[in-house]
């Protein structure tokens, strides 16, 4: 897994198996490795000037790189390569534009991975499923999110509502039905079509970008400055009536809209630095990230019995203290405790998607991307 | 199949199975489509200034004109789409560079096709192979030439020498040996090792450029204007001497190198217009171009018990007698006695090297690449 951040390569290796009729899956070995010293400039470089030499050797380094990440951490994990059976590559992630548009008559949407799956295969000899999100679009999706697919084999509880909520950058949730309500099937015949996944709003962007920018700091450490000090209403009733938040899904969003040029915007309204200090500015935009999450859920969801949490925003004590707060019916809890560990999750659910399509399984929600059918995603490469 | 240059979509049809371990291939349909109004020239703008929006377009907008091309030939052809079982899908070529570089402690070649399997897949709702000469190039092979395998295959002999010469822009030649000779198995224990194929040098191109620029045509019809003049000796000297004529296999050329400037420049060695006319250019050029083919097989291969002879140059008459004057050992056909019609067979050979993927057979000649080794090439889109 890369991620569009381009911060490194997560290699997660798993051992996935049918048990009983529900998939199940061991992980054996997780690690996330950097790029060469200044590979990640030279991608955004070409990302942000593209021309073709190294668009194309991007296609077959990106492989060589995850090739090399790859061995290594099934070398320091005494796993051997021979053993492993199949590969999921997501790729970099370049152009991401599901709305069609029309050139010359020919009308379509698009998303673009650079990253060759034959290339993999062939550096390690090991079959590789990439190019997982266009055949979603091509079916008319967003070709995204992904993950809710996994949330919801892995997840699911037969009893209870499931809530899967990722607080990275931005923050998104999977909601579950109970299995027992999902038993009855809908119209379209699928019974995973009461599956909702979608970006409530900002994850740890908004708290880390005012860290950075008062304290020097990558981000709040436990939440530490946030549980010190006070929520400004204020500051607080001005984010919660963003636009955003408040509109209905589907919808998704990123560091286009919720970043610098935001934060600084509503701290003016809210009256800037002569009546907000720092240590207020972290635990206002924390509040805010646990209850922009909370009403999201509340309005757009269902409160569930249990809630995963999972990114680097499960590190935060004060948003979960938070959370527990603001969603007093749901049990809290990590994804760690089913073996999945928080910072591991998406790459196992990047191999996981392979394992579907090897399996001629699909791998998309229709209820959650919008496409027209569920279909088999990616391509393989022996 | 698609070509660089961009004239539009081939599409074949075929039926390919195996009989007594050896494949067959019927044609069932076969047209060439052409592209939208403006669409040819929108891609060679977007290949000549890249920019995201256009690329990721592109890649969607590509398979979804083959599905459009695939959907009429098989219409017009009352051959159901259900009963389609895989398509073998090219891709544009938008670079082409297997020779490795190294960037940020990266080494690799690399080649890139735009057109995403996995798209036309859903579209057609047929699986696809896609992305065939990633794999060769992974493993140090050139991706190129690959037709040389479907040659071996369908045009192999078991008593005579093949020598399979397609006369495109450039002219290029698969030699095979006899079948006996081939069962004896070299040293790599591949009895494919002994094929040799490369490009001999011009194949239409330098006629094509004359022709345009002296008579305001496309080509010389049935070769009439060469067979009509005389060859000047000093002019075809000079040709004859060019380095890429005399270098030894393996080797590949293009429109970079023989081109107008290549034209003017030998031209103006032997005189000029001054010393030669219009008509004794043509016949010195279509003499040029069928005896550096020549010298090349009789230097570089062998003169075979028979010459398949394909590509728009099967149909100038005066390069077919110059070949019957210049290997009078061998037999001059076209590959239509074998049911492979000369304009269908690049088409074909893709067709069918889906079908050796499909099957998990590698569809490389290392012989002819350069590669490590025999790979399954491509991707599979379900």
């Amino acid at each position: 897994m890369t991620g569009t951040s381009l911060d490194g390569i997560d290699v997660a290796i798993c051992d996935i198996s049918n048990s009983e009729g529900r998939p199940k899956c061991e992980l054996l070995a997780f690690d996330m490795l950097d790029y060469p010293a200044g590979f990640a400039d030279y991608v955004r470089s070409v990302i942000c000037t593209p021309n073709w030499e190294d668009i194309s050797f991007l296609h077959f380094a990106l492989p060589k790189l995850y090739a090399e990440a790859i061995r290594k951490v099934a070398d320091e994990n005494k796993i051997e390569l021979s053993k492993i059976e199949l590969i999921g590559m997501h790729g970099q992630t370049i152009w991401h534009s599901p709305v069609p548009k029309t050139r010359y008559g020919v009308t379509t949407g698009s998303t673009m991975q650079l990253g060759d799956g034959s290339v993999l295969a062939k550096l390690l000899g090991i079959p590789v499923v990439s190019d997982f999100r266009s055949g979603d679009v091509a079916l008319g999706g967003q070709g995204a999110p992904l993950v809710p697919r996994f949330d919801d084999d892995f997840f699911s509880d037969d009893l209870h509502d499931v809530v899967c909520l990722n607080i990275g950058g931005m923050a998104n949730i999977t909601y579950i039905p109970a299995g027992k309500f999902r038993d009855k099937k809908t119209d379209t015949g699928n019974c995973r079509a009461a599956v909702i996944a979608f970006d409530t709003g900002p994850g740890n962007i908004l708290i880390n970008t005012a860290i950075k920018k008062y304290f020097g700091k990558e981000y709040d450490e436990d939440g530490a400055i946030a549980t010190s000090a006070f929520v400004n209403n204020n500051l607080l009733n001005a984010l919660m009536q963003d636009t955003y938040v408040n509109a209905a899904p589907p919808k998704s969003t990123g560091r286009e809209y919720f970043n610098e040029v935001f934060l600084t915007e509503k701290l003016n309204m809210a009256g800037g630095l002569e009546v907000l200090n720092p240590c207020d500015i972290i635990a206002t935009l924390t509040r805010f990230t646990a209850e922009s999450i909370a009403f999201n859920i509340r309005k757009f969801a269902k409160v569930p019995g249990v809630l995963y949490v999972s990114g680097g925003g499960a590190r935060n004590k004060t948003i979960l203290q938070m959370l527990h707060e603001l969603l007093p019916e749901a049990e809290i809890k990590l994804p760690d405790e089913l073996g999945i560990p928080s910072d591991a999750k998406e790459a196992i659910a990047f191999a996981y998607l392979a394992w579907l399509t090897k399996n001629h399984i699909s791998g998309n929600l229709p209820s959650v991307t919008g496409a027209s059918a569920d279909t088999v995603l990616g391509s393989i490469s022996e």
